[in-house]
């Protein structure tokens, strides 16, 4: 099946990015470019394209797999339709290298991902050829028809496309948009990627549906489709088909692989060879002629081309998205750092637990690598329940699992959970149910940028009523929280950590850890800084260089609970000190700092306050030193600022 | 079709809630009483429970047609399961009336959806008889399906339900779940009980198909189904049909009316007559004995057996919820207040602005009346969205329209929108698309109480980048801050309105609106009460009570914008009172007080702080003025609070 295998040392010593390796990209500046090219030389030019991400993807890292099982169809799309002026909406936005690389964007591949660099992800702001920001799973097909029925109201003739992965096709949003479409006659094309995986290997009903239908030759019609299913019967086909062919329309439709869709209201076509590009060709050239929505089914390899990336078990997940590798052997480059990342401190944590506690569950929307529970899930896999891309339904099957005395662990990106808010209101904290939230990749998340930050999660969650609510600062502190969640019945809890390792400037502080009680690390009489989660080993920093460069006093408190906040100390420091900083990776707009302003005035203390955190705007992508420098949470940003406050203030 | 028509006078001058009237529902009083009786006196206890519900529910108002369809079904029900060892989770919560009067609660009807009394939703708190509390749709299959893996982990035997109707069946959420259950083999019974309704008429590609479907006779197999389409067919049935039964499984699965759960790994049985209580407890009892996930798909008529309430047209919409009514006349009774509620006065208001502006457009989740937007939609059909019960898919749709130019304003009551945070923040914020987002029933909506009190909005939306979010006074202000939403096109906005109607006792102010401009509407030297919304004529009140009671002289500002804040006349008033209070509908954890603080550290200026709002809890439903006592937010609570406040600052 793979075309490239693994490259070839000989061919490829250069990088690859040059003229030399790719010639025909190296021709393409525009979609127009495309348009020219025989099949022969789209063909060649696939090749070059697998050829460029591998090599160029080795250097940066990024989502590899998805893109290569993307070519021929993004070939095939930018051959047929005209962008700008027809538009295509990429569902969760990072199968669109490709698509990048024929948009004028090859030249600047080498930034991928980082500051001030390409986006990865489909991005408005970075090129008329991208017409709709996406990182979430789901957006495309409500999006898109959205444009395509403000097309039919303005008398517009161009074409809308939504291009959706299997994956994405169980979220609840875009299961929506395929309800309200059916209802209309707007001309749409959805096309359906069809991997067989969304990151890790597909769960669900749907995905089963799929699976099955992938393996049908494709039919244009379910006239077609009939013939086959009876004609193949033994003896009775003929005279079946004969007969069948007279039958009623209402009857005939039901007989096609996508009745689901068909059901619905949608006219199905497939399911197509996504790496024929003649086929592809030839099939989008008559959905193009429809004038109602239709989907059409493509199937595709996820990692095409590059055999390490094609391997369709949990191992090959990690091909989905990942950092610089090398491209003989297949192996990521190893960053040198041997510590654990708090994803792998969450899934050893929860093993440990489960052990000895029968009632523990772990639920992922479809993310078990990601959250550390791939190990989990193999231990337990009765008590591991992944729901797939559903976040709005992993929740609230969680309070049903709590509503009977279960313990469940929800782990979800801080981001994502933005998906179930309702759910975590309306079935976990209206109810009081033992819900437990874990929130990874809170705060800046690095290279994905602003789709995929973990930013407005203090704020979102600490309104809430009768959630316990916490954020660590190191490993130890994870650990003990992770056990005080596992003992905290009477409620839900919530526990908030970001991607990557935990930091070694620290001490390990108390643990076990009581409720509402914050943990004072440096005492010092000018100025207090309460920190929390990540924040708190910069307020270390930061009170060193305090002392230091301005013999400024700082106390640093790890607060370590947003919600019940240990309002006691933080009153008792004013009394010291009367100068109140709060740090935090989340917006300062209601977040952390927000609720410490709350606490002082409820208690009327009325010390100066300097509320620090991520600025009241959306933060770009780009390695998290970077971002913290653009947004002033470094150390000598955050050691100017307050110190220059406190200065100001007492001048 | 209905077996009651309009109650006779003569039969019912009593109220019809006595024991002579219904002497049987009288000698129920727990669900084992139910068990005992044999068919025709459960037909007569369903005909004393219609006449029980129309009586009581025209003297307190209540979700009357819903309960009137869902009779049969749930006498069914409790007959054959063993509540509460087995479970039922009721979606939305208020079709649970006739299950409330089987379970120990008739007593207690005439305080229905009033403060201290029954709740007009399926509430834990309530009863042992409810399992899950609910109000929003599509709760009920994730949950009882996270019960069902539970009991399956801790080797229980107890059945669990999930009766969800066809309108909620729209939302995500549940199709996430039917996709996560059609992966298990897990026992669950989800029954459909479909009435070809939600709230208003259906829309969607599901509506259709239920609707097709609700017309087929009932099948058990797809093999009687097969006999059934093939016999049909002249001429040639009778030899097809021969020929057919031959054929594989895999063929004939296909062949059910419910081809799309078949499709995605459930059992499909029905449809069945929901008023047929033989035949329902002939199929409860064969689903009963399932071990995998079912669907039963039951066939109801809303407002069965009033005949005003059967209306299946628009204008039956009202007895979905309502107020008291005449049994006789099949009116309501009139409150006797002529003012336009707040959704009155936007639907006018967009119909005003859509006549002269074409890119205008409004969208709805299946609440064309609730939201006001009824004759907008029969005006304007072409620019008038109901994205049926899917908020997430509603707010990217409108996202979409919006990147092609046009205005869309989304209409979703506040505590619906929750369901769409992830899409506000993704699609339409960090794209800076300008999206009118239209929050009805901000603050307390009273009788329906918590699942519905729209409490949090203020927290949850003002941490976003690049939102401008204002709230209006009074009428006057609304419909300004409409005409300043059309014309700001540079962004997302949006604006948050209360139930009920506009109050009387406020000036109408400055308009047209400046952005980020607030209204001072009284001078006063020694308190500032920045008020928002709701709480504007509040403070007026408070202000007036103030000065007359303890000689305090209170300005009142009306802040109009929760973002951007206007800070400068914040801060100038601080020079003059260095007293600020702060009064919003809305929760005052992270709310709008709580923004206020922030700008008030921002700027180093450090009054005197009193925030005032929804405390940091789940309010109960009743009477909007009792609540305001309950949680302290009604004038003389408020006057206490205030000056007890200042008094003792002072002191």
């Amino acid at each position: 099946m793979a075309e490239l295998f693994l490259t070839r040392p000989e061919e490829n010593n250069e990088s690859g990015n040059t003229s030399k390796q790719t010639p025909l990209l190296h021709s393409v500046f525009s979609p127009q470019d495309v348009k020219g090219l025989k099949i022969d030389e789209l063909i060649h030019l696939a090749s070059e394209i697998r050829s460029f991400l591998i090599d160029s993807l080795a250097q940066t890292g990024g989502h590899l797999a998805p893109n290569l099982g993307i070519v021929e169809l993004t070939l095939a799309l930018h051959k047929l339709f005209d962008l700008p002026k027809d538009e295509i909406v990429w569902d969760v936005g990072h199968q669109v290298y490709v698509h990048k690389l024929l948009t004028g964007r090859r030249h600047r591949f080498d930034s991928l991902r980082q500051y001030g660099g390409l986006s990865g992800f489909s991005n408005r702001d970075e090129s008329i050829y991208d017409s709709f920001t996406t990182g979430h799973g789901g957006t495309s097909i409500s999006s898109a028809f959205g444009k395509a029925c403000a097309r039919d109201l303005v008398g517009g003739k161009e074409h809308h496309i939504a291009v959706i992965g299997d994956g994405a096709m169980t979220e609840g949003m875009a299961l929506e948009a395929i309800n309200h479409i059916g209802h209309t006659q707007t001309r749409l094309i959805i096309i359906l990627n069809d991997n067989g995986m969304s990151i890790a290997p597909n769960v669900g009903g749907y995905s089963r549906y799929f699976d099955r239908v992938r393996n049908e030759p494709m039919f244009r019609s379910g006239k077609e489709y009939l013939t086959h299913l009876v004609k193949g019967i033994p003896n009775y086909g003929d005279r079946m088909y004969h007969l069948m062919s007279k039958m009623k329309d209402s009857f005939k439709y039901l007989l096609t692989p996508g009745v689901i869709f068909e059901e619905l209201g949608l006219r199905y076509v497939g399911p197509v060879d996504g790496h024929n590009i003649s086929e592809l060709l030839e099939v989008l050239n008559e959905v193009k002629a429809y004038n109602r929505p239709v989907l059409l089914h493509v199937k595709t390899i996820k990692g095409k081309g590059f055999l390490p990336a094609e391997d369709t078990s949990c191992k090959g997940a990690k091909w989905h998205g990942g950092g610089p590798f090398d491209k003989h052997t297949g192996k990521f480059i190893a960053t040198g750092d041997q510590r654990l990342t708090y994803s792998q401190i969450f899934g050893n944590k929860l093993i440990e637990m489960a052990q000895t506690d029968l009632s523990l569950c772990a639920i992922t929307a479809a993310m078990p690598d990601g959250t550390g529970l791939s190990q989990y899930a193999n231990r337990f896999p009765d008590r591991f329940f992944d729901v797939a891309m559903a976040e709005q339904h992993g929740v609230t099957f969680a309070a049903g699992l709590a509503s009977k005395g279960l313990k469940p662990f929800v782990a979800i990106y801080s981001t994502f959970l933005q998906r179930a808010y309702d759910q975590i209101i309306h079935d976990v904290c209206l109810q009081k149910l033992p819900v437990r939230l874990c929130l990874d990749r809170g705060g800046l998340v690095g290279a994905d940028g602003p789709t995929h930050h973990g930013v407005f999660d203090y704020a979102y969650l600490r309104c809430l009523p009768d959630l316990l609510f916490m954020s660590p600062r190191n490993q130890s502190e994870f650990n003990g929280m992770l056990e005080l969640m596992q003992a905290y019945d009477s409620g839900p809890s919530a526990i908030r950590y970001p991607r990557g390792n935990s930091p070694e400037n620290l001490p390990d502080g108390t643990v076990p850890l009581a409720i509402g009680r914050a943990d004072k690390l440096l005492a010092g009489g000018d100025i207090t800084i309460v920190a929390i989660g990540t924040m708190v080993s910069q307020a270390i920093s930061v009170a060193q260089s305090l002392k230091t460069d301005f013999s400024i006093s700082a106390s640093v408190i790890d607060a370590r609970f947003v919600k019940p906040l240990d309002e006691k100390l933080i009153l008792d420091e004013v009394k010291q000190s009367q100068h109140i900083v709060t740090i935090e990776e989340g917006t300062v707009t209601g977040g952390f700092g927000s609720c410490v302003l709350e606490a002082l005035s409820r208690n009327g203390s009325y010390p100066k306050t300097l509320v620090l955190g991520i600025p009241d705007q959306f933060v770009t992508h780009g390695d998290i030193q970077k971002l913290y420098q653009h947004i002033g949470l470094d150390v000598p940003s955050l050691v100017k600022t307050i110190s220059t406050w406190y200065l100001r203030k007492d001048a």
